[in-house]
Formats: C-alpha cells, structure tokens, sequence
C-alpha cells in the first residue's frame, strides 16, 4: 500500500496543536491533511494563490481519519499523500502518517473533493489544467474505482 | 433517523471559524463535534473538570465527517447528538447539523472512542459510572450492533 | 474600573483551546476577545451577518494581553468589555477576565480598531449607525482621550 | 533597528489560517509568533521536546502587536527575531515580520515571558544553560533596560 504514496511531506508537531496530554489534538490533523493537499498541488506547479482562488470551486465532501497511534509535541512527521481515484469532477486525496525514520503508521485518512459550480450547487468538470497532471504524476497508482479508501 | 437524536444543542459559527469563502472551515467541524460530545456528557452530570482529565483514559480512534451543505458565518446551528452503539470499551457519538428552524441536513458525522489503558495502551472496560447513565437516556435508540455510522 | 464595564458575558474554556498544562493557550486569548466584539456588537443590535461584511472595512491594528493569572480548561469566565474610546475613524475594545464568581483579575487586554477604506487603504469615518449606539450605550464612560489601555 | 534582528525564519500563510477576506486572522499572528520562539530556541540548540517541558515553567505574561500591513493568504512570510532583554528571570521576544524579498514591515510584536515556580507561582532565576546561550548570541544587541517594545 505504501509504496503507492508518491509523495511526502515533513512537518514538525507544534506546541499549540497538542492536547492536555500533549498528544496532537484529533481536530488538527484535518488542518495537517489540508496542508498537505495544498504541498501535493504545489508540488506539481497548481497555483493556489490569492488571485487563484475564486476560480476554485472545490469543496471538501468527505472526511475520514483513523487514529491508530498518536503523534505527540516535538514529533517531525512524514506524511505521505496520494491521489487515488480521480473522476469526472471529484478525486480522493489519501494520507498515510508515520514519524520520520520509523516504519510503523501512525495514522490513515482521506479527503474527497468535488469541484462545483458555486452558483448552482452543480457539480462541474475538473479542469483539464488540473486534471492532466494529476493523472500524469500518479499514474497506475490512480486505482481504477473508488474503493476502500485507505488499507488498514 | 432524526427522531433518535435526544440531544441537542445549538452554537452560533464565528468569525474565526470560516474560511475565505466565508464557510465553516472543513477542520473546524471537527472542534464543534468535541463541544457537542462535551455538552452531551456534561447533560447527563458527566463531570469533566480537569481533576478528572489524568483518568479520562479514552482516545477518539476514528472520525467521519459527510459535508453535503455548508455551515456559513454567522449562522445558529443545531446539533443532534447522539450515543449509537456502546461496547465493553467502545461507544460512537454521531452528529447530524441543521441550520436552526429548517429541516435541511447540512453535515452527518461520527466519533468511535475507546477506552484505553494509558500506560499498556491496551483496552479497557468503559467505567459503570459513565456507561449506565448513556446507556439509560439513550435507551431503546442503541444500536444492537455498530453499523451504518451516520443514515445518508 | 471595574465598574466602567457594562457589558458582560461568559464562556467555558473549552478542551481544544488549553495547552500541555491544561492552561488556556495564550493565542486563543484573542480568539476569545473576538467573541467579545462580535456579542458587545450584537447586543447594540448591530448586525454583523454575512451579507454586512464586505462593508465592514474595519481592521484590528493593535491588539495587547496581560496574562495576570491562567484560565484553565472548563472554567466558566466572565468577560467584561467596554468600549474605551471612540474617535473619528478608530475606536478601543477593553476586556477583562475573571473567573466566574471571583473577584481576581485573570487577564486584561484590549483591541484596537480603525476603519479603513479597503481600496485606498485610507482612513474613514466610522459609519453614525455604529458609532451612535456605541456612544449612546458607554455615555461618560468613554475616555475623554485615548490613554492608559487597561488599568493595572 | 531591523540589524538588531540576527535571526530570521520563513513560513507561508496557510489557507486555514486566514480570515474571509484572505487575511491573516489577527489572532494567528501569536501562533505564528509562538512557532518563531521555538524556531529561535530551537536554533540555539536549547531542546524543546516533551521531556523537557515538565522543566519548562516559564509563562507568557504580555503579549502586543501593531497590525501596519495585512499579510494574506499564500504570502511567505520573513519573520525577523530577536530577544530583546533577559533579566532574572524574564525576558523579551521582539518579531518583525515582512513579505519575503520586500522592506515594508508589515508587523511588530512583542511577548514578555517570566520563569515561574508552577507550584509556588514565583519568579525564579531563569537557568543558565537557557540564558547563557541567548546572551552569546544576542552580545551587544541586548538592551540595556526594558523600554521600547517595538521600534516604530
């Protein structure tokens, strides 16, 4: 399963976003899945600045996130992202959580995103300038439907 | 499904909260969901002060979220709550969001908790003291078995 | 001083907003304050829904805390806040926070407001409909010049 | 006065952390803020992980910033940082933050922190190992007494 994660990303546990127990707190790993969708697009040259984003259209429907083991202050952690299915106008973002150096998973998750005429509520077609790369950098990884969002 | 939501309570979306499109930001369900599950339990004189936070011993191992209308700034919303299932070290808490006065689904979601030894890190049995009183408001509205998480 | 503040209202502390020593964490002391604006406004009847906002042009330029004594998770606090001075185009939020049925003085703050035009970035009036009730509602509380932000 | 500040960190304005206008919310500036001390304790080799912090007992105790320009959604940030005076056991954190390649400053603030005895509530003697390395690194830059928080 892992090795259908392409890529990765470090980020360092802060202090604010630990819990009394000094665990990273439940809520915030959805802000760390976020940054991590804006790392993979960035990665892949999809602008997401300012002027950019009233042509987004793009709404998170779906999210999920299985804790197995915590992550705790101080924790740098790699986080690998996928796109594993991408549709007409929807795709699924993937999140596989380990500390850095350490085999073990920490956490799964994911994100299902439509794009969507805001005026209307429809759904819309994913753009071709968004699309394309996508599907070009995952590659086979891209699994043909979508299924059983995360191995366990 | 709705009529075995006994709980409820109402929270109004703040400033800080939505996002730049002025919509409840994806990761912030996730902060209201824990003041719903410490509303619930704090109705039922589950005290949670923080004298008793070293032996709350209970970790939120998985959750779900289905946003299929936006939360906006501003807006009251109320949350139904409600225990689905409870195990021996395990219970779910789901949440159904509606804008106050309609009867519009805005956002289904879950919590599955479970009762941990800190130390061992294994399961352990969910206290008498806190699982009699959620066994007897929810009553007859228990799920004979964990299922179908939130009805679509 | 104390006695300059007429308007009140409370919080809980919740579990997200405390840090590692179960303390509120100091950044959300002004997640806080902004509540406090946002409730003073609303019971002057000053309607801050979305469809107001993009004629809100009002910026927060100065903000200061003196953390006295920690608030801790599940405290009920009571914030007191007043309007300090109002002038031409900027005006001063002050806060206080007590612990609910105490007299001690946790925290003081305040918040400094100036209305600016969005395009030019100048300075501008502060619109009557806010500025009246706002100068109704403090009376001779109001400083006769911008000073001292918070009493010691 | 921006030579005073010896050390410098970057980091991007993430889309979770502005407001409906693409701002950085004004509360997030003392996250950012936070993320900057750490960095700079960080950088002087003084570790921060969660071992150490039962040891920390220092608290911030006042905390200012004068909000000049908004920085904005995906704007990388130059946060410029510096300790401004150590004494017994207090001392200053000044930040000076601006566009990444640009000399407008956007924002100054300060965070006065104190060692504390977590039991007894009193000030204690900041511990050498911690203040002997920030005054080598600081050398003449240090002030003499604590005045001016933030140049203007």
């Amino acid at each position: 399963m892992i090795e259908l994660f392409k890529f990765r990303t470090e980020m360092r546990i802060s202090f604010e976003d630990v819990d009394l127990f000094g665990l990273l707190h439940n809520a915030k790993y959805f802000s760390y899945f976020e940054k991590c969708r804006f790392e993979y697009l960035r990665n892949l040259g999809l602008i997401y600045g300012e002027e950019s984003l009233p042509n987004v259209e793009c709404a998170v429907v779906e999210h999920f996130c299985s804790y197995k083991k915590p992550a705790r202050y101080d924790d740098v952690i790699e986080f690998l992202i996928r796109v594993s299915y991408i549709k007409r106008s929807s795709l699924q973002f993937q999140y596989i959580l380990r500390r850095k150096g350490e085999e073990q998973v920490l956490t799964t998750g994911y994100t299902n995103l439509v794009w969507v005429n805001f005026e209307s509520g429809k759904p819309k077609t994913i753009p071709p300038h968004i699309k394309d790369p996508v599907v070009e950098f995952e590659g086979d990884n891209l699994d043909k439907m979508p299924g059983n969002p995360v191995a366990k």
